[in-house]
């Protein structure tokens, strides 16, 4: 899918997702504001203009890797667009979709959750990281509704406490560690939907 | 308990705390590199010297600071452990604990929670930080091996977790907000010990 957004354009050596890998890793170590095209180029070993072949501004590759992250936690919502079947279901495989995302494009999801606005191509990914956000919020209230989800909890509160447990998987997960995401997935879920305790039924 | 650390050294106008809560304010916004003495100075009004008949130096300020976050937090492990009775319990109120630090610690947690490491200080800081999630992480594998806690996630894991919810609460709870912050507990133990879901039994 990324694959589609990002061609390659026939340059040698590196591709626009090259480049954007790299670029993305500067802006994780140094921060947005302190990298500037002279640093990419220095860690690409290619000229300012051979990188400006491919984009046009610093904030085109900002851009381009937000849209990364976006594209697939939007995707994940797309998926269930159509779906019918318990909400609760839906939003569960919500979260599921949301630790794969994460764990698939990890470094672009690490960057969408540093982004404070400073810029327009920031404002925007965190508007629609807020779309995002408020379509989860509308699954828990319909889960709610249809007496699957516990009701005592402000679904706006219950959709920051699932993606505050989500989003902290970016601090620690590393793909060549010992955690799997397929496992780790299972893992936000269980404590997600049915908690910790061992009930006094089990 | 902080105000017994932090002693009123007799300056007209400003103490030692209302400064270091300026300075943390200060290095929450523009960050620790970037905010030097004399941003500071501008922002209290006082001159650098005046500062410095408080603290010796910017890493002093930044060591008080983390260390009102980190009391906070081993200060709630101390109450726990001479408590009997099954560590599930002690768990739940080590959790509970937390969010209460972290609710009226705010801006001192929010500054632990942003410290990477690049200083000494910084250094000491995660490494205490570390030896508190080693603590509950003990904890946590108490309440599984007596029976209470479900066995089949790494208790690392589920420390992780835990604060990753807990933490994430840094970057939307404010005090004059709608959320009430022992309610804000009761939500994050509900979710965390007893999941979302509605079971068939109730």
């Amino acid at each position: 899918m990324s694959e589609q957004a990002l061609t390659r354009r026939g340059r040698p050596g590196y591709d626009q997702r090259a480049i954007l890998e790299v670029a993305v890793a500067a802006f994780i170590e140094f921060g947005y504001d302190a990298t500037s095209m002279g640093v990419l180029a220095t860690r690409l070993a290619l000229s300012k203009s051979a990188i400006y072949h491919h984009f046009t501004s610093k904030d085109e590759l900002l851009e381009l890797a937000l849209a990364e992250a976006l594209d697939g936690l939007e995707g994940v919502l797309t998926e269930e667009k159509d779906e019918v079947g318990p909400a609760i279901d839906r939003l569960a495989r919500v979260l599921r979709g949301a630790v794969r995302v994460l764990t698939d494009r990890l470094p672009y999801v690490t960057l969408l959750l540093r982004v404070r606005g400073n810029t327009d191509v920031e404002r925007s990914a965190l508007s629609r990281r807020r779309a995002f956000d408020r379509a989860v919020t509308a699954l828990v209230t319909e889960a709610r509704d249809e007496g699957s989800l516990r009701g005592d909890i402000d679904p706006r509160v219950v959709t920051r406490l699932l993606f505050g447990m989500v989003n902290s998987i970016a601090e620690w997960y590393r793909p060549e560690g010992p955690e799997d995401a397929a496992q780790l997935a299972n893992d936000v879920l269980a404590v997600a939907l049915d908690g910790l305790r061992v009930s006094a039924q089990e």
